[in-house]
């Protein structure tokens, strides 16, 4: 409560309202990933961090820098076991493995906060967690501190750069895997660049936190969500570079299927670990190997807009012949969305945002955070109608802030990876029941009516030229809309 | 998936589907109350766990026996760290501090899956937690393992009554505060004889499980919320005694405020603790102080159909004049709900469930469970706004599995409960940017559109005629419905 009273006191800071902790913590994500700085959460005691524990996790799989604040009971009050008292620290941990901060002095409360921000920063970023009792915050005594600086990144190691380079003048097939910070265009030039001199394969993670792509930026391939596709991209490989990023793994395990996808007998070389400067090692291995000029660069080329029916393809199509430049796109359109990465390769510059930690509810947030940090971008949210109604709640706040957010939901009205994963994993003996909690048909879900429930204006094309229609105006109108997709599964 | 592909084979397990995590561990919740067993969830890896981590906690308070099934990964694929990996058991401690079981052997599946049911009967109920690896679900060599029966509470201590006894006859003020299984008919008949036979005073926890009440029961008055209104309910006693319930606190802390509500100088007894039989205790007690005869019941006596401007006492009115027999309320009305109690009180028999922990977002997925678990009751939900655009989902639930819930929106269009807490905690420097973020009237959420959006009926009556009869519709209508009253903050 006196954070926030003394939030008119720090013009500063911008307070921006969830009416649900996971909008909250995926929105300090989409801050992050865009702003390069921290975001803070507010988050109420046990069961508020509790709530925002998905898209925390998916915040620390994408390395995002956050400073989590977590209000608790005044120090002496805990011991009685009120309400709300529980166990903070064990979910924090969950989050914040490496930094949680217990604020026990009014005098301290400066330092503990800018250590925080410290933490958050890393490198790499982090959800460090700060919580905050009652008392500490309403006694007087506290003092500031200074402000934390952004660190810069660890110089890389010439040794492992020169083991690097060695691999790749062997002539062997050598891949070079790039995640994190080099999912950055800086970092894309040059490993295209080492590519285009050396012949070595280009590959990203399959969920990059924030990807730089489009025309006139270095494609890359990214590793594929299925493990047999994956090791189809693999295959054959006899060195791997990892820059930024670990080895690759299978996103579940399946009966008699590996984990690690790394083939055998394949070297894996690290050339930057995440707390390392990625642009310097690549740089670095560039003049070792003598690699110069520019690599392969993605060509201006848009699909058609699309007519016909709707399906997932023709929304991504859509989304292709008119995405603009600069455009931030939240994609959670999971089964749905395969389609749009290919579509909009050739778009204008923009910056990609995935599903780092696969925890669903994701999209909607993080698009809010991205938006709030960058306010002249449009911001386009991907939305599968399952992972949509984790998260809904994050479609009031754009309207409430007014940010640039034209939502896509894909609705297939099924779990539809789960239906595959249910195969998958030789779950055979489903029958009808099984079925039913895959899904989300009965009764039918009706994002128009809930967008406008909460000030979001909406609408629901019923085929490829209305909708495209209506993304174009979406696209070019001030505020949130949503365009609701009725397309079939493909699963 | 396994799980879920085997509930085709077990035609006594019933299949209810959730959007989010959150409507199943309320629903669990609401459903142990009433059916007093446990249900079971099922949730995905640390992320899902997280997102039931809220209403976990309020039915921890509450001592709802759940079994709290959380799939992982295969054993094997850990420790790849693969997108959805986490440290799931720190988050499963918060909730389940005493019984987490991770199932590491097919052979052991059964064993464990009987021994959780029993850790969650208790007594006291708990949040037990079986940790489910994808490799021991589909590996061969599962046993089964004889079923966990209910067990029974333990024998109360003769001593321990003797003493309370003692307390009774001194006839120094006295009181008698009750909690848990002591709110059922049952025991509060004794307590009401105790009360008669000796005029000790007879007070209730503030947010019961679940609490018998109305026409023909002996009324409890709970212990108000606020300390400052407690204490006056507890001063000048000079001994309390304890059944199933612990000394009453604050539920926050505020400077200079006691957090220990107990008058000084009253002595604390336990009649007895949660994890014995309270009526047994309470009979004894009769016994040992020769009450006998019955006490003081509630008698049938309703309000009036209300006329005139809708507002939050308008509202209860309506509801008292109609509560149906048999009635089970789910009570999240927050501060516009404090005049339902007293407007209730003389209706017929029903159970009032509350917010027992203190997290918001339980009152609709509670009402799932308990409509679930008593399919020939009605079940009305009494949701503050704030409180409501937590769960949700829970709407398309009642929608989906037909379940004769009628939910009462209170529209303030405000936190109003933290106006009132900023006040109080003395954060008085809260301006402008301070009251936005306690506000949610900027943009108006629409209930109507909302519930309609997942297939629930909805309508937002303008005064207090049509909404006493629109209500009056919806108790005698089959099936889910939802009443949205914009009504004014009185904080």
């Amino acid at each position: 409560m006196h954070f926030v009273a003394a939030l008119d006191d720090v013009p500063e800071m911008r307070g921006v309202l969830g009416l649900f902790e996971g909008v909250v913590t995926g929105a300090a994500d989409g801050y992050g990933r865009m702003a390069d700085k921290p975001a803070a959460t507010l988050l109420h005691l046990g069961p508020g961090l509790g709530n925002g524990v998905a898209n925390l996790h998916n915040a620390r799989k994408a390395k995002t820098p956050i400073v989590n604040i977590v209000g608790d009971h005044a120090t002496y009050h805990k011991q009685y076991d009120a309400q709300l008292e529980s166990d903070i620290e064990s979910i924090a941990r969950n989050v914040s493995p490496s930094f949680v901060r217990w604020c026990k002095e009014p005098a301290h409360v400066g330092e503990d906060a800018v250590e925080t921000v410290r933490a958050a920063y890393g490198p790499p970023g982090q959800v460090a967690t700060l919580i905050l009792p009652a008392d500490v915050s309403w006694t007087e005594g506290a003092t500031s501190a200074p402000g934390a600086t952004r660190p810069t990144r660890r110089e890389p190691s010439s040794e492992n750069v020169e083991l690097v380079a060695k691999a790749l003048r062997s002539g062997e097939p050598t891949g070079i895997l790039v995640g994190g910070s080099a999912c950055r265009r800086a970092a894309l030039e040059l490993v295209a660049r080492l590519s285009a001199s050396t012949g070595c394969k280009v590959l990203c993670e399959t969920f990059p936190a924030r990807l730089e792509r489009g025309a006139g930026i270095p494609p890359v391939e990214r590793i594929a969500y299925l493990a047999e596709f994956a090791m189809t991209q693999l295959d054959g490989l006899e060195h791997l570079m990892l820059v930024d990023v670990k080895a690759p793994v299978s996103f579940f395990a399946y009966p008699d299927k590996a984990s690690y996808l790394v083939p055998d007998g394949c070297e894996v070389h690290v050339l930057a670990d995440p707390s390392e400067d990625a642009v310097a090692a690549l740089t670095m291995l560039c003049d070792a190997v003598g690699a110069s000029g520019d690599g392969v660069r993605a060509s201006a080329e848009r699909p058609s807009k699309p007519s016909g029916a709707l399906t997932a393809q023709t929304v991504c199509e859509a989304l292709g012949a008119l995405l603009p430049e600069g455009a931030i796109v939240s994609d959670e359109g999971n089964t749905s969305g395969l389609f749009a990465s290919r579509a909009t390769e050739g778009a204008p510059p923009h910056d990609w945002l995935c599903l780092t930690g696969g925890a669903i509810g994701q999209g909607l947030p993080v698009a809010v955070g991205a938006a709030v940090a960058c306010p002249d971008r449009r911001v386009v949210a991907l939305e599968a109608d399952g992972s949509a109604m984790y998260t809904l709640q994050s479609l009031w706040t754009m309207a409430r802030e007014g940010l640039d957010v034209t939502t896509i939901v894909f609705a297939n009205r099924s779990y539809a990876v789960l239906n595959m994963e249910l195969n998958r994993v030789g779950a055979t003996s489903g029958g009808a029941k099984a079925k039913q909690m895959l899904d989300i048909s009965r009764p039918q879900i009706d994002f128009v009516s809930l967008a406008k429930g909460v000030g979001v204006p909406a609408v629901r094309p019923d085929d490829a030229e209305s909708f495209t229609a209506e993304l174009e105006r979406a696209l070019n109108t001030p505020g949130p809309s949503l365009l609701e997709a009725v397309i079939p599964s493909f699963m």
